[in-house]
């Protein structure tokens, strides 16, 4: 049987474990949590998740949630198949994995601060985005981007020549910042520039935002 | 040559490292960064960890940062050595993972601010704590310990029955709010009490603390 995805086609978090579920060419079943019942804060969800929060993997007895821990999983459990997304060599994992922890330190509390201001406010909650947040938050992601500009100076992916989860982990918060203003802040630098454009490519990231049209 | 670890010994980051080497029974030279003189936000220093941010690790040509990246090659560096931090069994290493992710996202942001608040500016900045930030987020870490203690009734570590870096990443705020009113709301709940004091306690943790009275 094929593992289950619970999510939301809408969380940032749900697409970053479908993208990787798609890189390493893994059937799997999306069950959609509807967040407008706040089915996410009600059993049987918060027994797969006590922090009521999507999404959460279940593989027969094996049950994973944070998304992360998710995409770790995936990517180690299906070795040799698909993208080699995490490395079993420990001196090639070591920048991949210092570079994760990039992306879920000193990115992701940034990026998500400005999706949630650009697209979350006034997408889905009919509000308009407060402009002195949004300012505050693009000069930390400038700040985050002048070392993001000098790494992939020197390498094509932020873990090494090859693409992996350190990359992957950054596209859902990208798609949702494409269509903003904060999307000069990226471009403004030749080499994310051009790293922005190449992963939101992969087929894999065009596969899992497709399932945002059948919701 | 024995690794080395550059930081600070009042620093939460330098401090998980630290007793991940110890746990690891593996020697290191620790080399001290003046936060005084602003020795992380200049060169050489930059080169090391280009956010400006303690800890950073050497070993020969490998140039590591981010603590938890720090703390994962280390205990995967040197597996079958001291206390069995991480699994390379796939099925056993997923909740170890799941609650290392816990550990980053739900629990440190909250768990920080609180360190800043009643530890760093009392004793560092010399200001007084914001009491109603104080009262919000120990409001917050309950709601996140109410997790930990149907958790911990399950089983003795957070990872499993074992201790493991799910468990060990917690240390050193623990260590600052062990000092602080915010420790009752860890006592106030009976698994979470014993599991704090239980880690508290192990030698390694003990010897790392101890780094900070050479200072």
């Amino acid at each position: 049987m094929a593992p289950k995805l619970y999510g939301n086609v809408f969380s940032t978090a749900t697409l970053r474990a479908v993208a990787t579920f798609h890189e390493k060419c893994v059937e799997f079943e999306f069950v959609p949590i509807n967040f407008g019942t706040g089915e996410h804060k009600k059993e049987p969800f918060l027994s797969l998740n006590p922090f009521g929060q999507v999404p959460a993997y279940v593989d027969g007895d094996l049950k994973l949630f944070e998304s992360r821990a998710i995409t770790k999983h995936i990517a180690f459990e299906h070795q040799g198949k698909g993208t080699e997304l995490l490395y079993l060599d420990l001196k090639k994992m070591a920048p991949v994995a210092v570079w994760m922890e990039v992306e879920a330190h000193q990115y992701d509390p940034v990026a998500s601060k400005l999706v949630f201001e650009q697209a979350v406010k006034p997408l889905m909650l009919k509000m308009e985005p407060d402009s002195a947040v949004v300012e505050e938050h693009q000069k930390k992601l400038g700040q985050v981007l002048d070392v993001y500009e000098a790494r992939l100076s020197k390498s094509k992916y932020l873990g090494g020549d090859e693409f992996t989860l350190a990359d992957l982990h950054h596209l859902p918060t990208l798609q949702y910042l494409k269509g903003t203003s904060t999307i000069e802040v990226f471009e403004a630098r030749p080499h994310v520039s051009a790293w922005v454009k190449d992963i939101l490519a992969r087929p894999s990231w065009i596969k899992a935002v497709e399932l945002q049209k059948q919701a």
